[in-house]
């Protein structure tokens, strides 16, 4: 069952793998984060809240920010706009790969590798940033949520991988919008600070079938669509791993953060910088383990 | 509720997409099929059985004897010696690919990809063929289930291309046995001849745990990893599509046939000859998917 | 013997193959040119001057341009500098390629595919496109050289794809300067209007070792590197090819333009927009052919 | 001026670098081989013949059978078949590589690379071991030249890439007989074993346009395209590096010999089984180079 000392169990048994992982430093300000920080955050659907260690301590959202982007596009544009920006696939290759839409593919694979990433977004542009930041500030029920400065700069100006893909997307006519636009767009959304008490609200809420307090906030189909393309895509190219060993749809960011979600239980949101060579949190995903072995949350158990 | 009639109507459902597909041809001998046979059969975990159309019509089992093989050597093997010869990632890329392997990587990318299968039938080598057609048997609940003769020799005397897999698999040490006998073993299991039922018992194992009548037959975690890669990997390169919009656990084969399980609930065999352009039966998928919506089967409904 | 009679041969019988190509049309402006354009020019070393059909029609230099930044380049910054920003292997691959960067190589294949370009173009930045302009000017002897500001235009709003290419290896850390600034530089030169004459008067000037009216004009080195490479890459994928069955150094533009050298005989400048799947003038190459076999030009003659 | 002196000093250059590369040990018995043999042998197209250092010393051929079975192809098939066979492109890939094929190509990119090499010898088969290796002495004028047998040996037990190569050439239709056939002629010629002098004189024949004492014995366009080919593939993915430096048509092997070809000049032969990281050897490249350099034999000087 489901409990505060389970959740310090998790806690526990996640912090002896901060040794093992890396701060990501491919944009300075990332850098700067300590590995041996780890927090983590349960919201079961009926309510109850628990935390233990840096549950409250704010770090980027990074790639977690897919999540929201499809999230708001499925709302908005609905499902064959925007899978016509991007297929479902799971591609195998790493986040930041050009290679199959180098070769012959019209589209990116999927919205969880950063070529379909800046595809979504070219849906958000109509919207702008502020409008997005409070539709997200609303899913985690956090009005604290805003955009770090400082990891904005230091992204903006160590962004050119991503240049390169969106020009990709431009040259395939797959982004209508102007390039600067897009990107720049996408990098305030992986910018935005939260915790993990934001993460495991969101999960709850994708955990209950996008419905919070009797109300329908997510359409049904968008949450069923958002929570198979975690679960095939959502941890890079150790999606597969993840998905055998977990069975729990996830996503996770290079800033530390994973969100996981346990349909009609709960939602799970952990932290800790230090990642694995695939750019995965090692405690994060640690705790997740754990909590998904004692409590059978495997969606194949 | 799962009922005959609700079967009978996912048949007509899906018997009308015979047109659209076109029937296999690599392999001559698959070419002979007509393609407007179509049969259904689903067994609930509670034992009812529920059929229609050429739902006994015996058909080549081909990939889906993949999932078999991963059973067979998860449980005389253990996780740990099954994903040293695998690894567990969906690819992207289509299932007679080298790409990934020929460039850095050492051991295939999942045991769904003719690659992976390759590799793990290098484990069941020990065991031959007929041990391994009698567990099929057994699991399967149908001591009629042969191999093919005609298909075999048909195969048999079409497989450059998978020669070619399995030398460059033993180039890389992956494979510890000769060439031909791993090919041949290989080539048997495709060419077992099976029916819808036989996909639906199996599919209802799997769907009860690896429990039948009280009894483990497969064990709870082989299950559980078997279902997962089933999901992210079971349809070749339309996999994430297929898990996104019906949800379910699949394989399918170039003979016509797919293999879904519904966990806690039902095992599906389906059967129709007429083919996607990625290898996977249409009516087949149609047919999983009309009872997956109305039944509300998608694992994250 | 070199004649006026034998260049107008080689022209009649290119002008046979004017309707078996296709003008370029991915930029709008060069889809304007017409196909059945064609002019030769050939210098010989001791002065002799023949021409044929459209020889002084200006049309655009396009990639014939990355042979002129590779001169500059050689000239000013000598030969390891221009090879820490390139390699000079063959590359098998389209002109704009990125896959073989894209995966593990660190800098470009070779300076006549794009990417090569574009990393010797950065090297160009501290000197601007005036001087450039008028070191081309000099060395094709034609003050008239200017750019084509329709072309600028037309390639500067379709150049999405060299954007991506530039952008990549900015992130690689080939790039130095800044990017739009580089492909300026690189649109800039591409767009430069040149006729038969200039083209055949640069061969001439490489096919006498760098020397003009007794002054080295160019460095042997140089122009030993610049051949070499040209004989391996010049023609895009259908390098490998020209220069079996033609056994020349060439160097071929969408514009329809090919620059040919004999070493210590001849410049050959030749044009026609009708080009081959490969990007390659069609008329150009039948016209350099029919020369090299009646003059027993091929270098393994 | 080509003197016994000045091939003396070659030698001794190029004996400075044999601590700096590595002998082949992926085919065991090639990795007996001592690093710090080298021999040179030139052969002037006047007769007059220059050795040095272990120039009659055996070794395995390896690679640079691809010529000689190249030109045999060429001599019984004429360029149309063999050029169906294969194309002549450089690839910038590994000479193992599957890359390329595995994907959209149909045949191999040039004789030079594995792919390439087993097509041509699919051409062979009618002809037979004997045939193809009296052929080989009569053009190297040397009766001693036997198939190694110890060698051959160790690379038929392996060549598993080898044979994934050859299934995939088969899968594709390039091969038309059968693989063991193709692959037993293609690793019995890889086990000839020569000394520097065959390779010289080998040269010196190539050099002279394949007439030797006023007799045609290999037609000038065989001669033309093997030396073109040579010039652009024959370094495996150095050749283009070599093309520059050096200038002149070479084949490499990872026995460590390397023929080179002055046209018109001369024929070289060396020897030393100290290879760089893309198997040519170090020493061999350097004395060519130095010979190179000293008598102005650049194609482009």
């Amino acid at each position: 069952m489901l409990t505060e000392s389970l959740v310090r169990e998790a806690y526990e048994y996640g912090k002896q793998f901060t040794g093992e992982g890396r701060v990501a430093d491919y944009i300075p300000r990332l850098g700067q984060a300590r590995r041996d920080e780890v927090g983590i955050t349960v919201c079961a659907v009926d309510g109850q809240v628990f935390q233990a260690g840096d549950a409250e301590k704010r770090f980027s959202i990074q790639s977690i920010s897919k999540v929201l982007n499809l999230i708001f596009a499925l709302e908005k544009h609905g499902f064959d706009t925007v899978f016509h920006q991007t297929r479902m696939e799971p591609s195998g290759d790493p986040f930041n790969s050009m290679q199959k839409l180098s070769d012959n593919q019209e589209i990116p694979f999927n919205p969880m590798v950063n070529l379909g990433a800046l595809a979504v977004t070219d849906l958000l542009i109509p919207y702008g940033f502020t409008t997005l930041k409070d539709y997200i500030c609303s899913l985690c029920e956090d009005p604290g949520i805003t955009m770090d400065e400082e990891i904005f700069e230091s992204e903006w100006s160590h962004c050119d991988r991503n240049y390169s893909l969106a020009y990709l997307l431009k040259s395939k006519g797959v982004l209508k919008h102007d390039v600067t636009e897009v990107m720049r767009l996408y990098t305030q959304l992986c910018s935005l600070s939260v915790h993990t008490g934001d993460l495991a609200k969101l999960g709850a809420l994708l955990a209950s079938g996008g419905v919070r307090d009797g109300k329908e906030c997510v359409r049904e189909e968008t949450v069923r669509t958002v929570l198979t393309i975690m679960f095939t895509c959502g941890l890079y190219d150790g999606s597969g791993e993840f998905a055998v060993r977990v069975g729990l749809p996830g996503k996770s960011g290079v800033g530390g953060g994973i969100l996981a979600v346990s349909p009609h239980k709960m939602g799970i949101g952990v932290y800790s910088p230090s990642l694995d060579e695939k750019g995965n949190s090692l405690p994060g995903q640690q705790m997740i383990a754990y909590l998904a072995r004692r409590e059978k949350l495997h969606l194949f158990e």
